[in-house]
């Protein structure tokens, strides 16, 4: 049993058959041609060698089909993920040095550490706290970056930043050193694969082929465009005329190895490390999640931080760099009908033949083409939509992704992400600080009780029913005093408050000394305090202390029953005998001695 | 208005009259003879000169009472404070450097000026996050480190440190310089004032005095231990037998200056200010508090926080420190009579000649003296039984309170006491991502619905009815669906499936996603999803989103008419005519089309 909950390889493997193994192929063999392209294009964008790109497709896939638990989801280097590692590793090396390429490894290493910890601790819920609104926020902002710092790479010129300021500071300032062969390349390459993106299935179709036949080529467009420019550059020699190519890369695969490390860049890389695992892990698992729920299968979140954290491991020891699932790889996986991860190990096995075969080729081509297949594919992420539906659903979630889409653009993606998280729990905090609170009354006809102000409702004179929309707790504690103290000075007929609390949750030690320093004032003042409708597991500390025996009013089971009480008995002292024999022709007798 | 707002001296000045006057003058009187050799000490404690606590205690107090709202608070230098003043400045400046003064100013002029900046934009609230428990750890571990900072003193051996590790071992590694002059006075003087603190009020009572003329001399005693000491040292030529003496101290008043800064320095020190800020202010609104209740009289925080901020801008002004309203001060204060801000006014005065009067003695005052003051004030600090307390209630709060402990002891003040703040967050923040739910039934013969497993009630047999026991947002969305999509799996008999929502408080924009999420997945079950006793904030939000029109449900003022409803008309398909026609000879018909 646990060696199935930790190998889910061992529960999918029992049942595969022919026909998976062919649904996982075809689905494979399409996954691959896709990925081709992108794994070049998103290892320069991580600032390291296109070839790293591939090696990072290969053992991650096979570690993620031994530990991973959705069928469908493809890892592998993503666009957001390879930005951050960009932001990360230009802080402590410069580009195209070994060290970037070391600290690139230990950075997977690390991140698939605390992804495999984080799963076997079971801390999956940790990335809860990346809500929807900054998720969102974040890789919108994460794609204009991303576009923006290829244009260097379409115009020829060189620039640098991984937040908008330099980034366009640096454009602008080389815009002289335009070079327009690389434009020319740039622009056909663009115009290709955008092309090919919206246009080309639907072309395919008018000319009748049949849809699976249609799919496959237009799948395989990016990589026939690869090969186009590689020819237009050995034509016209483009190397020549200052077109930037990718240049000389090793020939075969990398040795197996672990990463060189010192302690301080161990120190250096640990917290960005947990920011990218987290990230990812949010990406992949909304990933898994959606296209599991198609198909009515489960996704186990702590299972998927370790295989993603497996996944990191084997892209450290294969020469890779920080990995996790992909969107538009694992929805192409999905379609194209993989049914076990075992399609994630036939791809590495592809992308594996892929490096053997395309290093001698990769020379020459121009880094232009791996430019605009950034951008086509980053287009997708850019989603200002979401700022709308924030800002007229609430201010506070509007409040989330603002920051976190300005913060990223002009701070980076670190900074911005943690801003994100930062407003959204202060936002949070100070929501629960001020909590909303109603005077309530009976519906007519019914045992339920509404706020006065929005429903027409009847009241005791003598006795104030306060609900508060909020569980107590020290952020709130003098709030609720400060709320008690003013409606009781507001209405000086009164000669009970109850407590309706069917809205709080939990009631720390701090509220509790403001509930006591609440009884012992309202006692002073002669009005009696009562709770009504306490969770069982609040009533259940509230009776480890002595807070029930100074108490000058009662614990009621329902509302309705502290009502009914005080209609009938009112203000009478509190003398537990005489409750409860007056108390046993009211029709909710049984439970006003019952635990509330 | 605002005027009176802003200075309450307007208001009580009006009514100031000589029956004020007289118990004011009687009140500072007391409180100057127990402030000055407190001050002495505290400045001593804050590794500054000791004439810098009286200088602290003289523009503050006339500063409060301008601005401040409580009638007993006294300002002036507190222990707590000046050991994280210490702490702060010691970091940037070497002890008896005028750096280090003119550090220790600037940190009161930052203080002051977040603390009315605080005031004036109504940040009081922030203080919240301070919890009873969190303060309660941070003064016991002060009282701690301040004692034991003052063994040196008291043993006449150098020792440093603002923590426990690195205080222990200094105090270790000198132990063999023991001076025992120093000892010999150390031991008499805290002799003396335990005595004089614990017995000597009884003692003067067996003697027949009146208890006015009692208290007064139990005020002066600590100022007769100084003057003894002082005698003392003189008869004894104690600075020749090697006793650490206060030293040569300026004549007179200092001039009145601004602080010299630089941008370093300040940003240096802007946090620290701002956790002495909210410490300061905390210990001074609960002292205010408390005694104000006992005077039926009301503290306005936020102008709470412009006089403490005035304070101390005139203690930077003044050539002081940070200075806020201390415990034991403004008690004495309080049962002496103060009737008005003004009592602090004379305060002042009073220390302002005592400071001429005193500084020529002051040379040949033995330090020991001072570090017996300031143990015998911050013995009444130290309370372990907030552990015990915590721990009984609950393990979060005990969590809250040994973080903050054990921190501060280990790391310092800023560091535990931030540590706490964070902890008690963290916790809170934990707590609402794993909420407690129930699945609930009818209490018989009542139209109220509780825990199916801690009480006796009726159950449909084909409606699952749960109540979530927190307000949904992004640390628990995903919460929520695992546990609806387990409960419903669990019982495969459900058809209908209601939300009972008295406890959601709040709904963000990831909850509403998850329960868009929810609604879908049921609808593929054949399961409807209805929602109950949606309270009105969140029913606003609701209904500007397209939720409640893909909702297969609908949404029930009552849980009852949820249960009556589908009792009677059971898992039909939706159909809005239907359900008003059927629905009309229930008794709650009128409020099933109504606003929920």
């Amino acid at each position: 049993m646990r060696i199935k909950t930790y190998f889910p390889i061992f529960d999918w493997g029992r049942r595969y058959n022919r026909q998976t193994f062919t649904s996982d192929l075809i689905a494979a063999v399409i996954v691959t041609i896709m990925l081709i392209p992108q794994s070049l294009a998103y290892a320069l964008l991580a600032g390291l060698p296109p070839e790293v790109g591939l090696y990072a497709s290969v053992l991650p896939l096979i570690a993620y089909a031994v530990f991973g638990t959705s069928t469908a989801l493809a890892v592998g280097p993503v666009a957001v993920v390879s930005l951050m590692t960009a932001a990360t590793v230009g802080r402590i090396a410069a580009e195209g040095t070994a060290d970037y390429s070391s600290a690139a490894i230990l950075l997977a290493m690390l991140s698939g550490l605390i992804l495999a910890i984080m799963g076997l601790f079971r801390l999956g819920f940790i990335a809860n706290f990346l809500s929807h609104p900054v998720i969102s926020g974040f890789i919108t902002a994460s794609g204009i970056i991303i576009a923006t710092s290829q244009l260097g790479g379409l115009l020829g010129i060189p620039t640098n930043g991984h937040a908008m300021p330099e980034l366009v500071m640096s454009t602008f300032e080389h815009l002289g050193q335009i070079n327009f062969d690389t434009v020319a390349v740039g622009a056909v390459a663009l115009a290709l694969l955008l092309w090919i993106r919206l246009d080309l299935k639907n072309w395919l179709k008018r000319f009748g082929l049949p849809k699976g036949v249609a799919n496959i080529i237009v799948r395989a467009g990016p990589v026939f465009v690869v090969f186009l420019t590689i020819a237009w550059s050995d034509l016209f020699d483009l190397g020549a005329k200052g077109v930037a190519l990718v240049g000389q890369v090793p020939q075969g695969l990398p040795m197996l190895s672990l990463p060189s490390f010192s302690l301080d860049t161990i120190q250096a890389l640990a917290l960005p490390a947990l920011i990218i695992s987290i990230v990812g892990f949010v990406e992949s698992i909304s990933v898994a999640q959606t296209l599991a729920a198609k198909r009515r299968e489960r996704i186990d979140p702590n299972q998927e931080l370790i295989g993603l954290g497996a996944s990191n491991i084997a892209a450290a020891i294969g020469g890779g760099y920080p990995v996790t699932g992909g969107f538009a790889r694992s929805v192409v996986n999905f379609d194209a009908g993989a049914a076990t991860p075992a399609a994630g190990a036939f791809t590495a096995i592809g992308i594996a033949a892929a490096t053997l075969l395309l290093t001698p080729f990769l020379a020459i081509l121009p880094k232009a083409t791996l430019a605009a297949t950034i951008v086509v594919a980053v287009l997708t992420l850019v989603d200002f939509g979401i700022l709308k539906r924030a800002w007229t659903y609430s201010r506070t979630d509007f409040a989330a992704v603002a920051t976190t889409l300005v913060g990223t653009l002009l701070l980076g993606v670190e900074v911005g992400i943690s801003l994100g998280v930062g407003a959204s729990i202060l936002v949070f905090l100070y929501r629960s600080s001020q909590p909303h609170a109603a005077i309530v009354g009976r519906v007519p006809g019914t045992e339920h009780y509404r706020n006065v102000k929005r429903h027409k409702v009847d009241t005791l004179p003598d006795a104030l029913s306060i609900r508060v929309d909020e569980s107590l707790y020290f952020a709130n504690a003098r709030f609720l005093e400060d709320l008690i103290y003013e409606l009781v000075a507001a209405n000086p007929a009164v000669k009970s408050v109850v407590l309706l609390c069917s809205a709080v949750n939990a009631i720390d030690m701090s509220a509790l000394e403001s509930l006591e320093a609440i009884n012992a004032r309202l006692k002073d003042l002669g009005v009696r305090l009562h709770l009504s409708e306490v969770k069982g597991p609040v009533m259940d500390k509230l009776e480890g202390t002595d807070f029930l025996a100074h108490l000058t009013g009662q614990v009621f089971l329902s509302h309705h029953a502290a009502m009914l009480f005080l209609a009938k008995v009112g203000n009478e002292p509190r003398d537990d005998e005489n409750r409860s024999s007056d108390a046993t022709d009211l029709p909710v007798a049984a439970i006003l001695n019952g635990k509330s």
